[in-house]
């Protein structure tokens, strides 16, 4: 097999996925471009959650019992910031800031999000290239009952509690492809949308200038893992979000968001009634276990979506 | 007694002696100008070690094995910075690296090194003003058989190993007194110089501009302790430097850094017999018990101080 795969990932599941993509194929067949929109600065320092989720995944670091952050992690600096009378709701270990102070480090020295992800990975042994989707400031804000609030607010602050009615994202105009991005959009023979919050993760990245675009006239298969499993998120706040927007709450709802921009819709096992309902979508359905626990779960369903994309020739995309 | 005493700091001696000096004196009647020539950054970071070690012992929370540090530290940020490639050699704690964050992120917004510190020390509980020399960059350079090296390489990569030529500040000519250094050198009654090394944490605050000639014509007494006790330092190398810089290794040795600068020399009981020769260099000289390893040692030492302050009187001084 000789496809490379362009995968777009936001945090938790998107690194899971990025990890199974990652035991099936060699670095030079493999980019992850990942979410920055939920980017902050927090104490002076530039945190990119989602790339650092996908990046700790990628090294064997993450917290597994959160899903989140660097395993064996300590909270020290953290309480002594709140000491100082810093927010500390957003939760930074002691490993993990090591990270930030780092990438501030470099920002401040001139390199690009881009350069400066390429050489952390570089440092913790990740081999498959992960890139952010810009490199230029383009910030998730979500519209609630509440106002408008930054993600990180929205998100973390308060627990995704408030009402969303919109999502915005601040910068998108003036936010180019990142270098990297560009690349793999242009070579990759496969798009994977991993199972990611439609909205506040692969939303963003879709909002860079010309992603919308340049992904509707794709020229292979774009195959889309469904985040919503039986009705329900595996993680964070997708169902909350197709609910509060207007959508179904099913996997159908989530296809819906990928109109256009997909040929592959794949839905859980227990999904599988949908099935008609996103095939009259226009896309084609597989189903499989999409459910990731194990790293077996991980490869198994990255092995499965490399099966699906082999056997959709471009002919067969063009009669889709 | 309304006696206000200005309080001259390095590191570790001269925060033990401002912990004494802080409990026989309300805060109003007392000022701690620290040395900030050891300033330097790390990982991006600015890294005040003078100011830090005085501020945490003021706040009662020095690592007391080390003399240095926060209580209970950990090291996980500075281990995982070392796998981002960065150096290491500098003992950052995970609860002190909170410190340098919050100093480098008011310093970005605009504030001063003085504004920061006030604001540390409040928010640590310290009530006793702690303020650096000078808002200014002076760095203390050693000049060695291996090449000029900057103060941290030096002190902390190098343990002082290498033979000292001589020693520089650079940015001297540019760098002025800190405001809370100029009023408390115009309206405090007392000058003392604590027990730190007279080449590296004295010798830079008399190399902040004026600060000498100030001094020099300073209108109450001014009473130096020495921190050398029977020809040892009580800690680093300034019996290492007296020797390296061509003095004599001994209370004496340090005395004569103090002239035309300084009325009473407090020495150690056990350097009796050196005392002739230092009045010889025309200051008057006070045995006390020196070294401080309890509080109480500490508050009897300040007390000291204070009381051969009130023996002296104008007249006193200018017969002296």
């Amino acid at each position: 097999m000789s496809l490379s795969v362009l995968a777009l990932a936001g945090g938790v599941g998107g690194a899971k996925l990025a990890v199974g993509l990652s035991h099936a194929l060699p670095p030079e067949r493999l980019t992850i471009v990942v979410n920055t929109g939920d980017d902050e600065t927090f104490h002076g320092l530039h945190v990119s959650p989602d790339l650092d989720t996908v990046m700790y995944a990628l090294a064997g670091l993450t917290n597994t019992v959160t899903g989140w952050g660097v395993s064996g992690d300590t909270f020290q600096a953290l309480a002594m910031l709140g000491r100082y009378g810093n927010t500390t709701w957003f939760n930074l270990g002691d490993k993990d800031l090591a990270t930030h102070i780092k990438r501030t480090q470099l920002l401040n020295e001139g390199y690009t999000l881009s350069d400066v992800t390429r050489e952390l990975c570089s440092l913790l042994g990740v081999r498959h290239p992960v890139v952010p989707m810009t490199n230029d400031p383009l910030r998730t804000m979500v519209d609630t009952d509440e106002g408008e609030l930054a993600f990180q607010v929205y998100f973390v602050q308060r627990r995704c509690e408030p009402k969303a009615n919109r999502i915005r994202f601040d910068g998108m105009g003036g936010a180019a492809l990142s270098p990297g991005f560009q690349t793999a959009l242009e070579s990759a023979d496969v798009l994977v949308f991993c199972p990611s919050n439609p909205f506040l993760s692969v939303a963003p990245i879709l909002a860079v200038q010309g992603v919308r675009e340049t992904i509707s006239q794709f020229h292979g298969p774009r195959i889309a893992v469904s985040p919503i499993v039986g009705g329900e998120a595996l993680r964070g706040p997708a169902a909350k979000l197709l609910q509060e927007l207007g959508h179904d709450v099913s996997c159908v709802g989530v296809a819906r968001q990928y109109l256009g921009i997909c040929d592959v819709f794949v839905i859980d096992e227990v999904d599988e009634a949908h099935a008609p309902a996103i095939e009259e979508l226009g896309m084609r359905v597989e189903t499989a276990p999409t459910v990731m626990e194990t790293d077996w779960d991980k490869t198994r369903l990255a092995m499965r979506i490399l099966d699906i994309a082999e056997s959709i020739s471009p002919v067969d995309r063009s009669q889709g």
